[in-house]
């Protein structure tokens, strides 16, 4: 059966560890969030694209969360030598590679869904890993400054460069209305046995990916097969700062808060023991509700929290 | 007094050491070779800049020659998992970061002398490094392929990726004759108390100089303060292959037959002990002749070969 998974940074590279272990990894189509994508020293960098292909080719290092297992900073230290204006954003010497690589395919007017394929089989992954779009979309954070000043800022800057301490005012994806739909994406979503959401960041790695036009609505059209995991255990998010985005987009930080922003796409929802109280008001929403454990601490549980978001997109 | 160098490579960089301690620093302008520049991974790479740069640095690997101390190939190493078109040339992760800044610098308009002064500046160098020329001259190698076949490669394909292995027909400078002389260049020659041809390749690495309209007839023009040191001892250059690009020019692989080809330029000329025999042949070109040891072992070496340079050029 075809799954496509729509699918940001570490909790999704987690997640989809799993994911490959319940259903063979060859049926696995990601969608994957690009509206955090920057140049950085003129290389095309791709934070969840990488992510995801790191962590599905189990070359992630699991404990800062980002960024390959094993790697050094020392061409980074040199460019904070330089005084190099990009420098605040860290990229590995053997991610370098990936960046130089992608970059010099992009230059040469390959599409980056193409770079993807080719940096996926350099890594032997069977998934199928596609960008949202091939297009430029760029997730803009507008935030009030400490004098208050406004500030509009690409996600980067926002939240590592500023280490997301500015208040956010809107986050907003600017040329998304313009973008089309990766190559197979539309396809891969209306041929899914399941599509599911995964446990990431709603704000800055989901909504990129609907913000394209077409995308909303082929999930919408399958939302009886659809489920996702909430990234929000007890209140708070499991990794990273996405309580600080949520409000600015009028969402609750809770499990519940994010199924209301997934409102009309979503057939089944799966949250933590931990929110087990907030059930019945999922399940108001007209949504069929399973309650895990979704902290993964390793494959073996990323893969128990996979087969619970199947049952829950099948219903049954 | 003011002092300018053509300087290539790794013979330079040592001899560079060794004239930086035997004048102040600041009183030297090195005019260097960017023939030999090419786009790896789209970063723009400068051999013989970033020698100089690094060499005068201290901070050049001295047993490999070229690169810097202390140097890991983790980036290079990925790109060849990748298959990348270029990673047959060698960038080593510190390395990397010169090539990321520059490349930056250059995308944004900023011409190549004044990004080579960033470089230099990040450093702390105190002579002043010139790019021959802020224009794109290329060193192109015309050889006989293994069939026979006539091939026209850039040089670093002929010297690094092929390995000097073809048999050479002739080496050109393309785009030279539109090339304008760096910022500077030819002020420093002209109001030089002494110029120096440093022991670098002739063909790969001095020739291009001299090829950039204005720089040979500037140079000429001051030869009676023009000295030279011999890249070539007992016959065979004392690093790199320099022997296999001198015939394809109708170069004698000598002391005295690169003096001859340096004809018109010089006032004096700097030749090793074991080539003392060949002395009475380069007075014979109406040359001032210092024999010496010209194998810089060590920095000191290199100071006692630049201070007989220096006599060579003033003629004392």
């Amino acid at each position: 059966m075809a799954i496509v998974a729509l699918a940001g940074g570490v909790g999704a590279g987690k997640f989809l560890r799993g994911l490959v272990r319940a259903v063979p990894a060859h049926d696995v189509t990601v969608v994957v969030n690009t509206g955090d994508d920057r140049r950085f020293h003129g290389l095309h960098v791709s934070p969840d694209l990488d992510s995801v292909t790191y962590w599905l080719a189990g070359r992630a290092d699991r404990d800062r969360g980002w960024g390959r297992e094993g790697e050094t900073f020392r061409a980074t230290e040199e460019l904070r030598a330089f005084g190099a204006a990009d420098s605040w954003f860290g990229l590995g010497d053997l991610d370098l590679a990936t960046h130089l690589h992608r970059t010099s395919l992009l230059d040469r007017g390959v599409p980056l869904s193409e770079a993807t394929s080719h940096v996926a089989a350099r890594f032997g992954i069977d998934a199928r890993i596609l960008p949202m779009t091939d297009d430029l979309v760029e997730t803009r954070v507008e935030v009030a400054g400490q004098e208050g000043e406004p500030l509009d800022l690409h996600f980067q800057e926002y939240w590592v460069q500023r280490g997301a301490a500015d208040q956010v005012k809107e986050v907003r994806f600017a040329g998304a209305l313009a973008a089309r739909p990766g190559p197979g994406v539309l396809e891969a979503i209306a041929a899914a046995g399941a599509v599911l959401i995964c446990p990431s960041n709603p704000i800055a790695s989901i909504d990129p990916i609907l913000a394209v036009p077409g995308i909303r609505e082929a999930v919408a059209a399958r939302r009886d097969r659809v489920a996702g995991v909430s990234p929000i255990v007890g209140g708070a998010p499991l990794r990273g700062m996405a309580d600080r985005l949520l409000p600015a987009a009028g969402v609750e930080v809770s499990a519940a808060g994010v199924a209301e922003h997934y409102a009309g796409l979503l057939g089944g929802w799966v949250i933590d023991h931990r929110d087990a109280r907030l059930a019945g008001r999922v399940e108001g929403m007209g949504l069929r509700v399973a309650v895990t454990d979704t902290i993964m601490v390793d494959d073996a549980a990323a893969e128990a929290l996979a087969r619970v978001a199947l049952r829950a997109a099948l219903g049954r």
